[in-house]
């Protein structure tokens, strides 16, 4: 299985997607998102994620957590919270977030 | 805004979450592709359709339907369900697919 895949366990679970357009430019982006994955990754409840963005700039990455506690407590993380912030006056035109609670799921590998 | 986004009422809606690895080469799946973005268009319930994808062949599609009964209805059309065979077969390495209640939603655009 390509290990961009998230591994998660059976539903139900939550799912954060995260939509959005990047400025020109990197001015930190690459360094901080991976940064941000770390760090997600050390959050109670986070299950995993999975993230695409083409050459057009629009990307989705969509993040996995058990349930809306863990959702609202990573999104206060104090180094997040900063990272949000700078998203917003420098990496995105645009975003879009969407939780929405995961009720099934199936796959394909071949 | 970028039109990559999709202008989607607000919540609750559901959301179809295609994570996808695809195989090398095109065979028919980016014409493919489009005409069921277009044909999933023409669908009771459909909201929307954001899709990224990295040159490492990932990439996340995620649909958003007024409910379940359309994303099931949407599931079983003639002309999506070849599609659904031939991508087995020919267009991807492997893909994930979850559906998930959108509970919330917000944004930020510049």
């Amino acid at each position: 299985m390509n290990s961009a895949f998230a591994d998660l366990p059976d539903p139900p679970y939550y799912v954060v997607t995260f939509s959005s357009c990047r400025t020109e430019g990197d001015h930190g982006y690459g360094a901080m998102a991976d940064s941000m994955v770390q760090l997600a990754a050390e959050q109670p409840g986070f299950l995993g994620v999975e993230s695409a963005r083409g050459t057009d700039g629009f990307g989705i990455t969509n993040s996995y957590w058990r349930d809306e506690d863990s959702i609202v407590a990573w999104k206060a993380i104090v180094a997040h919270a900063a990272a949000q912030r700078i998203g917003r006056e420098r990496w995105y035109e645009a975003f879009q977030v969407r939780v929405a609670r995961v009720e099934r799921a199936y796959g394909f590998a071949r």
